[in-house]
């Protein structure tokens, strides 16, 4: 509490005090259980990242990420905060971590954020990509970053049908039914489709994305275009049921690009 | 042999009617000791497929490689060919293979090559591609194909001093001392360095390479390009002494790329 000439008590002093590092995240989610801590033994990346924080800074740490990606799903622009009464400098902390981390979880950027910012909370946009191989043999490099699909996709027929996502809508026929939020509302600011050779890339932007949206619409999206007959996007859509949509594509394909904030 | 009449014996019949095929191969060589099947328990590559082969032909096949790549190189365009009596169509054989293989080994291409076609002698060129990522920390995602480093490349110097290379020269000063070829002339055909952002890729074609040739020339070229005192190409070639060149740089950046042969 300040007292009457607006000096602040020792609580208030130590709350300001501390500050909010901002850390931008590339990992292999190949070997974890998704980003969040889980009470099981599970390694997970979130779990990675504060147990060698806490090695650093010798203090507790909550660090909260801006997507919390699946089991198997992959990010190269996760964005995480927390906050530390430390004076560590980032360039040391930055190096610290990425020599503590395992290999497959390198912090690729860490910045001095505002008091007010929250990875959740202050996100406008996040950006995922999904990665398909068409051909009926995979990757021996990129295997583990992409859904290699045997039967032979009808390209422009998914372009097409992935038109009908944009915008805002109930998505509850793309959310996983075993986790479900308050509203499944949700608006695709953007949907890019590119094909380069075999590979074909699904970039999607939204305000938020329900729990195995993106797979669902995928695995949505690939079944129209190989031809099996469970309707149309627009018609998937309007029935706001998960039964309706198609399978959900593997975890491996997954990537979180980016996480947009306000400037 | 042939009778009089010219018809053929039995064991020419079947001299000639064993097929020689071609495969081209892509693998991760993280986990594997090398190309070449050995002696020892390690696992190789050349071994896995054979293993497979034999599996899929009832019938043991010895796989030649264009390239012993080393323990822990990768490749995207190795060539192998192996002769055998069996009928089987190319496309079951290529599903087969790869449906066998392990995830990190992958056939990209089956074909029927003339009677004559050896994948070492036929070979006419080998392009081998040097990855490096030139910063603080490494990738998540891609960090196995490459090599971190840490000081500053100076890229200009890097390009200036390669050119030195190209050519027909004796490349002693570049072989690793523990195996020691005939001749130590090779001629580089090609070298292309390439930066995109903090990567450096460094291509090199020549007619064949020494043992551990082409992680040699990087490993000089990254310790003359980032201020190490050890002389110039030029006379680190002149002297035709590997002690005189710089380290080896690590396996993981090395990929051969394709294998040239001619048409």
């Amino acid at each position: 509490m300040p007292d009457k000439l607006g000096n602040k008590g020792p609580a208030e002093l130590q709350r300001h005090s501390r500050r909010n590092i901002r850390l931008t995240i590339e990992y292999d989610g190949t070997v974890y259980h998704g980003w969040q801590r889980q009470k099981k033994i599970y390694r997970t990346i979130q779990q990675e990242i504060e147990e060698v924080l806490k090695e650093i800074l010798q203090e507790k740490v909550a660090l909260i990420g801006a997507g919390r990606t699946d089991q198997g799903v992959h990010a190269v622009g996760q964005v995480g905060n927390f906050r530390t009464g430390s004076d560590i400098q980032l360039s040391k902390l930055q190096l610290g971590l990425n020599s503590l981390l395992p290999a497959d979880i390198v912090i690729t950027h860490v910045e001095e954020s505002g008091p007010d910012f929250h990875s959740i909370r202050s996100a406008k946009s996040k950006l995922y990509r999904y990665s398909i191989l068409n051909r009926t043999y995979s990757s021996a490099i990129y295997g583990r970053y992409l859904w290699t699909c045997f039967q032979p996709i009808n390209f422009a027929m998914m372009k097409k049908e992935a038109k009908h996502l944009l915008g805002r809508h109930d998505f509850r026929s793309f959310q996983a039914t075993q986790k479900k939020e308050k509203t499944s509302v949700r608006t695709i600011q953007e949907i890019k489709i590119v094909k380069k050779g075999d590979y074909i890339y699904l970039d999607i932007r939204a305000d938020g994305f329900l729990y195995n949206m993106v797979r669902i619409i995928v695995g949505t999206l690939v079944d129209i275009a190989t031809g099996r007959k469970i309707g149309n996007i627009k018609d998937i859509l309007g029935a706001k049921n998960r039964k309706k949509a198609g399978r959900t594509a593997p975890a491996g394909g997954l990537c979180l690009m980016s996480v947009s904030y306000e400037r």
